[in-house]
Order: C-alpha cells, then sequence, then structure tokens
C-alpha cells in the first residue's frame, strides 16, 4: 500500500473537478499536506455549481457568485496557488472538443507535472458531471503535449507546451492503492469544506458523511483519517 | 442471491429503454410480477424502432406507427400505466442534454421512485442505443432532483421534483445479483412479446433465443425461467 | 490461450484505427500474415494523423500529406488491399453519428466479414482518438446491417448491407486470450512501421519500445515475438 | 413581363420546399403545365409537416404517414415524376450541412437543369421552414457541381455530377417578373391541393385564400389565375 | 404616418430583445404610454449582458448579476409587469432550435397578442445578438401557435396555445411607417435607462446619443421625441 | 460618388474572404494601391479551397497545400503584411460562434483598424461561403472590442483590444457608392490572381471574367478598370 511518497517529484499540480467543493471534500487533506511542503497546487472546477441548492427560489447566477467566493476561500485555507472556473452549467457539463481544449489551455498555462482527477470510467459513479469532468481532464492530457494542437494557445504570454508526466484519480471503482494519511490535517480540510456556506449551512454537522467515509478509509491504513487515490499508466 | 423481495417499497417504476420490445423481452416477466402486486410501471422508450425490419422497401414513418401500436398493446398485457415514447431515430440514439432533459422530465411528471434501464457500461454491449438509452437515464437521475435544473418542467401541471431512490440495471457485466423467479408469469411475457408482431412475425417460434437465455438463467436458481438484474449503489 | 486460427473462416477484414501507424504497430504483424493466406485486408484510419510531430512550425496540411503517402506505402508492404482516410482532425476525433455513418459505409463498401479495432472500454487508454475509433467501429456494427439505416450508402456501386460476423479488439484491459506468433514476419512488421517515416525518423531505433512490448507478449507464448487480441462476443 | 416561355429550355425540374402541399398551393399550376409540355418535374419536401393540424391529440407519426400518401396522390394528379421527402421535423427545419448535402445530393440524382424554391430573403417571410428550404436549396447549387464535395455522394448509381443551369424562386419581396398564367388548369391545381386532405378538409372551401391570391396575380396580367416567380442570375 | 393608434387592440404585448437596456433605449416610451393604458407588457431578454463592460477585471457572473437587478428596476419605471431573462451569453447568442423553443414558450405563457422586436433583417445591423434575437422571435411565432410544437410546453400550468396576432419591429432598415410621440413620458424613459447604473454610470450625460436619436425621429412628425416602429405583415 | 479617398485614414486592413483567389480577383486592385502607400494589409481566407477543383482525382489535401502556396505567392504581387487561413473546408463554411472567435482573434493580433469582406446580405449570392465568411467578418466586429468576450485571447503576446473602426463590404446589392480606379495598378492585380495556378490554369486567358466585369464598373467613372465596394455605418 502506497502513500504520499507517491507525490515525492511533483512540483506543479493540477486538480481537475465538477464542482466548487470537489476538490476540498475529496482530497483536501492531500492538498493541504502537498502545498505545506512547498508544490504549487492549481485548482479547476469546470461548472458553476449553480444548481447546487434545494431552495428553488435561489437565483442561478447568484448561487454561481456565492461559489466563486466560496471556492477562493477554501483555497487560501488550502493554500492552493490560483482557481480557475471554465463557466459552464451545473448537471449539464459534456466531454466535449470545448471542454477538451479549455482544460489542454491550463495544462499548458500552469505548466503543471501532474494531474488528480475523476476516474471517468467508475462504474458506480451516478453523477454526470464527475464523469464529464473526468474524461475531458484524460482527453486533454495528450494533445495538451502536441504543439499542433490548439497552437494559438501557446502564444498566450505564460504558456508553454504542456508537460504532465503522472495521472492520479480519484472516486475510482478500480483497487485504489494509494491511501494518504490526513488526519494531522483534518481540521485545515473541514475548514475548507465549510467554507462553502451554501453547500453546508450547519458546518461540520452537514459533513458527518465524508468524516464517516474517510474514516472508513483510514481503518485500511490503521489511522484515524484517509483518502484514497489510484495511479493510472501513461506514456 | 436476491430475488424479487428487492422491490418491496417500490410503488413507482419507470423503465428506460431504447426500443418498443426491449422491456418485454428482457424484463416482461419481472414486470408483469410488479403490476400484478400493485406496482405502477411506466415504460420509456427512447427511439421509434424504426429500422427494426430487415425489409428495405418498408417506410420508415408506416414501421413507427406499427411498433407505437405494438407497444401499448404488450403494455397491456403487462398491465403497464403509461408508455411514452421520445420519438429518437433508431441506431442513431445520442446520450446527450436533450436526451436527460427528456428523461428527467419523465422522471419528474411519473414521480417513480426506482428506476430500471440498461447498464451503460456492459462491455459487451454491442448496440450503441442500448448504451446511450441507460447512458441517458443515469444522467437524468442526478439533475431530476435539482429545482434550479430545468425549472419550467417543473411547472407542468402533473410533475413535482424528481424522487428516484433506487436503481437497477439489465443487459449488464457486472456480476448480476438479482434473479427474479419469472416462471409464473412466462406465458404473459411470451404474449407481450408476440405483440411485436413486425418483430416476430412467427410468434413464439421467433422468440426461442429468449426462452434459452431466460432458462439459463433460470437454472442459476432452479426454477424454469428467470430474469437477471443489478441494482447500482445511488446516493 | 488461443492464436492465429481464431482467423480461420475469415476472408475479408477491416481494421479501424485511429492514426495512419496504429495498425502497423500493434498488429501489423497479424496482418501481414492474413495477407499471405489470401485474406483481403481494408485499412480504415479516422485522423490523418495531423498533429503527430513536435516540431511547431510543421504545417498540419503538409503532414497530413506526408502520412497518407506513407500509409499507402506501409499498406503495400503488409499486402493490404485498400485504405481509407475519414479525414478527422488528430486529437479532436469524437465517436459521433457522423463518424459512426462513415464506418458503417466502408462497412458495407468493403464487404467485411470481420471487425478488428480499438477496445473502447480500456480503461487504460489515455489517447481520446483511440477510444473515439473504437467506440464508433463498434456503433457502426449494428446498424450497418440493418437496410433502413442510411439507405443512400446501399445505392453506391460497390456496396451491400453489412455483413460483419466477429470483432476483435485490441488495446484492451480486458483479458487478451488470443496471442498471435508473429515472429516470422516481424521483419515485414518492421519494415511497414519504419515507412511512416515522419513517425519514426531513425527506423528501428525509433521502434525499441514497440519490440520490447511484442517481446513481453511473446513470453507468454514462448516465442520471440507476439501481438494479443480479445475477441468479443456479438450477436 | 415574362411568362412560361421562361421555362423554354428546361428539361429537368427540381422543386425544393418545406412542407407537403407548398408546391402545389404556390406553383401546382405552372408544374402542372410544364409536365403537360414533357418536363420532368421532381419535388423535394424537407419536412414531414409533421406539426400541421390544430388537433392536439393527433399523433404526429400518423400524421407523418397521411400527408407522404397526400403527396403521392398530389404528385399523381400534376404529372410528378417522383417525390423524395428528407424526413425532418415541421417547425424545426434548419439550414445546416446536413440538409444541403442532402439535397445536393438530389441535385445530382435528379440530374435536373433547374431549380425552384422558396426565396430565403423574402424579409416578409414568417415561417421558419420556408427560409431554411429556400436557403438550403440555394445552398447546395455550388456544392452540388463540385466533384471533391462529399464525393460518396457520386458513387450512387442514379448519381452524377449537379448540372443546375437555373434558379426561380417563389414567395418573394423582390418585385417578381414572371407571371404564368395558370388559367387553363386551374381545376388541375385545386385537385392536387385538395389532394391534402389533412390540410383542407373542406376541399375547395378550405382554399379560397389561395384562389384570392392567385386572382390577384392574375389581374396583374389581365387573366383569371396566375402565379408568380423571379428568375435569380447564378454562375 | 400612423401613430400610438397601431396598438389600440392590443391587451397583451411581449417585447423580445437582446440585451437588458435595449427595450429601455429603444422603446421604453412607447413601453410606458402603453403600461399606462392598461396594456400588460411582458419584457423578455434573451441574453445576460454579461459582456457589457470595458472594464476588462469584471466578472461575467457578477456583472449578469447586477444587470438581472438593473432590468428589474426598470421594469418597475415602466409599469411591466414581468421580465424574463433567457440566460444565454452576450455577443454569442445564436437563433437556434433551444432559444426559438424557449421563446415559443413565453408567447404560450404570456398569451400575448402582440410581439414587438428586433427587425432580423436590418441590413445595417452590426450587432450579431440583435440579429439572433429578432430572428428567434419571428421563427417562434408560428410554430408557438401549433398544438404539436413542444406539447410539453402547454401542460405549464400557465400556458395555453400561442396566439400573437401581430408583429411589430425596431432597428429596421425597412421605411419606417409608425412614429410614436414619446414627449410626454420622456422623463420616464430616461429614468428606466438611468435604472441600468452599469451601463450609463453617468446618468443622462451618458444618454445623449439616445436622445439626438429620439429627436430626429421627432422632427419627422414635429414633436420634440419620437420612437420609430415597422408592422410586419403576418399570417 | 466617392474613390480611393475613403481609405484616408486606413493605416492597418483586414480582408476576411473565403477562398483563396477571393481577394485577389475582387478587390486585388485597391489592396496593391493601398500596400503601395503604406497601408499594412493582412488576408483572411476562412477556408482552404479544398474542393476548388472540377478534376475528380485530385486529393483535397493536396489541393489545401497548393493553394496555400499560391496565396503567398499573391500576396507578395500585393505588399500584403500577412496571410492566415482558418482551416475550415471549402463548400462547408458556416458562420457560427467556432469562426466568429476566430476572426476576432485576427482582428485583436493584427490591430486592424479597417475591415473589408463580403456583403452577407446580398440576396443575389449564390455561393454560402461568401456569405457565411462575410457574416462572421460582421459578427466578430462588436465582441472583439468588448474585453469580456474570450478573454484568454487577449492574454496573447502580439493582441490587444479589437480597434476596428470602418467596415468596406464588396459583393454587394446595396448601390455601391465606392468606385476606385485600378487602372494603374491592373498588370499588378492580374499577376496576382495568375499565381493561383491551380484555378486560372491558361492565366490572363482564364481571367477574361474578370476584366469584362472591372471594365463594366469602371465605365461607371470613364476610367479602364475599377473595383466596387460600400461603406457600411457601424457604431
Amino acid at each position: 500500500m502506497k502513500g504520499l511518497e507517491v507525490f515525492e517529484e511533483v512540483q506543479r499540480l493540477v486538480v481537475v473537478a465538477a464542482h466548487p467543493d470537489d476538490l476540498e471534500s475529496i482530497c483536501g487533506g492531500t492538498i493541504s499536506m502537498l502545498t505545506r511542503r512547498g508544490v504549487k497546487v492549481f485548482s479547476v472546477n469546470c461548472t458553476l455549481g449553480d444548481i447546487g441548492t434545494q431552495d428553488a427560489t435561489t437565483l442561478r447566477q447568484s448561487l454561481a457568485i456565492a461559489r466563486l467566493t466560496e471556492t477562493d476561500d477554501a483555497a487560501r485555507i488550502l493554500g492552493i496557488e490560483r482557481t480557475y472556473n471554465l463557466g459552464h452549467h451545473d448537471g449539464e457539463l459534456l466531454p466535449d472538443l470545448e471542454l477538451r481544449a479549455q482544460i489542454a489551455r491550463l495544462y499548458r498555462i500552469t505548466q503543471a507535472d501532474t494531474l488528480l482527477t475523476f476516474d471517468a470510467y467508475w462504474t458506480g459513479q451516478i453523477h454526470p458531471d464527475h464523469r464529464a469532468a473526468g474524461q475531458a481532464a484524460l482527453d486533454a492530457y495528450m494533445p495538451s503535449k502536441m504543439p499542433l494542437y490548439r497552437p494559438e494557445q501557446l502564444n498566450e504570454s505564460e504558456a508553454s507546451l504542456g508537460c504532465l508526466e503522472r495521472v492520479f484519480l480519484f472516486s475510482t471503482s478500480r483497487e485504489p492503492d494509494i491511501y494518504v494519511d490526513v488526519t494531522e490535517v483534518y481540521d485545515t480540510k473541514l475548514a475548507a469544506c465549510i467554507a462553502h456556506r451554501s453547500q453546508f449551512p450547519k458546518g461540520e454537522e452537514s459533513l458527518e458523511w465524508m468524516k464517516e467515509r474517510d474514516q472508513d478509509a483510514g481503518e485500511v491504513i490503521e489511522v484515524t483519517y484517509a483518502e484514497k487515490l489510484k495511479q493510472m499508466a501513461v506514456w
């Protein structure tokens, strides 16, 4: 069983998620540990999370604004370098050529060496946005490294050719083989989640399900809290 | 090994299939047993089944009409509450946002608590329409429960917020763990299939393949005929 | 463990790949052995391979032209009957209805009885074009056999109804059960690959990775070089 | 003011309309006079006319079938060589690349020398399908004459390169300069319209608006009934 | 030359515009006069107006929110019954089937008898969103009156079949023949425009161009301020 | 009647055409006169011109390559600063959001103050690509000047906010009011056209139609050769 050491050579990490709060609740502990070790982390959310409420009177645009602010608050807590939102609508994300190009552009701008995203092939994935985000993130890997793919992206002043070398997946049904012990930063993880006030209005009380899940993972490696990942072989 | 008892709490069931006759030949026995127990069943076919013939002189629109009638005939035999056809063309179904919205709308109108559909991840699935129907049905699950997703659907007089709680899959490569003994209603299943005259012009003789398949499933639980299903965990 | 005998009844084989050089490097040995035995082989590449370079000053259209020529050179070496290129852009292939129809048309024109293509469900597939090609090839199987699907294709002078009976997959994560011993034709395979000068400018030296992979497969059946395939059940 | 003589050199005429009954009610008289003179006329309707009713209980597919039959009945009355229906849905026709290709294919199959269609630029056109049909018919003119445009169409046994030389428009706001005296065939025109029973259930009584319009045109050239057209210069 | 009397029989008017502030600055005076006479007016903006600034640091979602509020403020000043925003992005509006359906739905919900919108055929129109809004508004006219067009819209509790009878256009190059004297309500028009603070930060000073344009129109009919319209014949 | 003086304040001009050779044959004389006066001219062709032959055996990609070279040869003759080709396929250009964005990007990169393009509203335009190019060029005008429209374009090192101030149209049915006397540079215009060897294989002999057209325009202002344009008011 492997742990945080799989990230040893990582210097710049990009996380591609679907909604504000995915990163925080799924791998917020791992991210916090990495930023403390000096890794530069970039967060990409594909959608605005703008249907994320059960209150039918909410205005979608207002919810989007609120969640953009919450994302930045959480990013500060976790030590994230910069956050990007691709502006798609929640519940309607598609892994199309446009999304692929948007993500490839950020691989080129962030110069990340490592990708962390949803496993698009988890057969238990019920949320279509999660699948779409993971698929598009994977589909952008190859083209981002080819100079003739969307060459205008390479004219942007910050951009260079994509240089990803490693891919890690979360929310996977493939046997996870990486368990990161996040016990020491769990308060930070909780604080980052709680920053998403629109989603967890009762604070830690709204996050019992997450603590249970992370405790279950912790039991496997005999610690209090853990997060599970899987490395994907790439070429 | 589980059986019909997995449906114990089901009151309103929606079946999302691709073609007229999918429901009947795959799970017609289970449906018949459920309607006899008082479950309200709604049948959704995504396509018109309008290339379903080897006779090149058939007019596609005429075939569509004939199959709509056959579907209603079969539904009466099985005790189905109401049938819907989404009007897409056979052999060209795509799991796009439009299909997702059409299906979400019916989850909201039927107020089904349970979904039964194709497993979109069966790696042995050779028919693209089956995969598309299963994928769109799954992709509609989450959004249908969110009030800000396509809110105009909630203005329709019959509609309320989606309330699906359970998902069952057929045509799956995941180890099926539900075998429903359909021996006692097998004549009804056969009659429902035979109602699809355009597909099974020789009646029961055209359905030997189905009987063999259902007998094979029956052997597993030592009954004459059975149908196989798999429950998917949802949240 | 099965071998070349699985192709015993094959008379006309269509290979659907994504880029010029996929066929050659993945199954060039098997193809060479089949054409020597009199099988007619048709090669379909979905994309032009027009981002296949690390030289940013290359003109995409020039690269496309060069690779079309290389494909024909390699085809002569392998004894391939005819090559088709569907003209899509490299890195942006989508398994949409248009691609499906293009491929179905070629099933009808080549009158192939057997399909060989990428496994669209390999969860380790990092190249989106490979997945798209395999998916569209599979999705075209069913409709190509139905006379009412895109009936204008059947008006073309060479075309008849599709008649595929067998599907084999490469680049698969499902346990491969076919290992073809290609030792005796390995020089031919190498020559066909080297014909792709734009991809392997240093000839055999650029192909060490391929030789290693094929040696690893060879070890399983105790020969020098082998290629791995999987048969998919169809109906 | 010109009249029927503008069609003197026409041998094969293709009419591109939007709905069954457009051709009949707009230029049915002209068509009848041309077929009597030996011109081969081909009728293309882009949509099924499947929302053409105020009865909300009608099934769209049934209406489509009925109108296909009515079209053929009317065609027999007018002496039309062959009718084509492109199968699009009424009220949702778009002048996209697919429609353009469908129409170009028919220019190539019918080998028409002359096109008659809606003026896409009539600023008083309130029906979007009329505009779309006229636009696509015009947009298909050029490509149909180029051998590298959709070359697979030219493989069809009946097809050759498009050879349109003349374009005439109806429903135009440009000053019409052709008035065809259709008095002598007006009974035939009426009969062809009345064949569209689903649209004109009371026969001639349902067609008073058409007779008035054609009488107004007739007054311009001092005959009882006339139809107005405009020739468009092409190159 | 006609004036306000062309609206004599109007009871329910729907205005389809592209951006928040189009209605106010183009026909705010006419609208104010109509609401004072008891006409119910419904305002539909197709886009969020979310690129409507020269300040590159503005967040698009924040601008959208601000403009929704400004729209409602202006609506109160003009006496508008209700405002709708279709949520499309500024600068990227397309007159596609989706937009057509959205607008048709509002014709059915508002039960408007009269439409006021952009002339899609103004050859001097440089703003693509204006053209798209006018085109889609026109294209929705016919289908909204047909019960088989998007029939699920008619299930909404407020909706009935579309009943538009009149169409008026603004921003037209066709000779305008209606000049509405808006002198007596010009202060109200100005106030409604000024409510769009994000667009006219200096209040009336930012609106000199509008006053000049309305004075020019006023000169034609010898009043201080006028607005120009054109009626389109429909059937 | 106005002439070349309308370009007096122009410093950077962008021409948006559909095919290689459009610019040269329509306004090559005007362009030559402007570059001699020191105006920087940028040429944008939307399509590759890759169906521009009657020889069915030509490979589309080879034709595209040849025409790119011809374009550069002609540009050198006319003194054009730089040529761009947007890579779309001939006969299938659509004025969609993608084309709009591609063109807006070039307005931002070239920093052109003036646009010259096809009149998208010429009701006599039979070539759909001409209409599409003119429409997209016009549709890109507004958004290119807004910083929140496709803001990533502004990150490219050469780009700034669009600054177009004037629009001129060719191939128009609106009364042209600008006639440019191009007699003194007509040899240059001819040479630029002849550089398109694939289109005018017999040199000047293949261009008689152009000389006639330009002589007709010349007659209006009593010179040997002229080119006709129309200015469009913009805001």
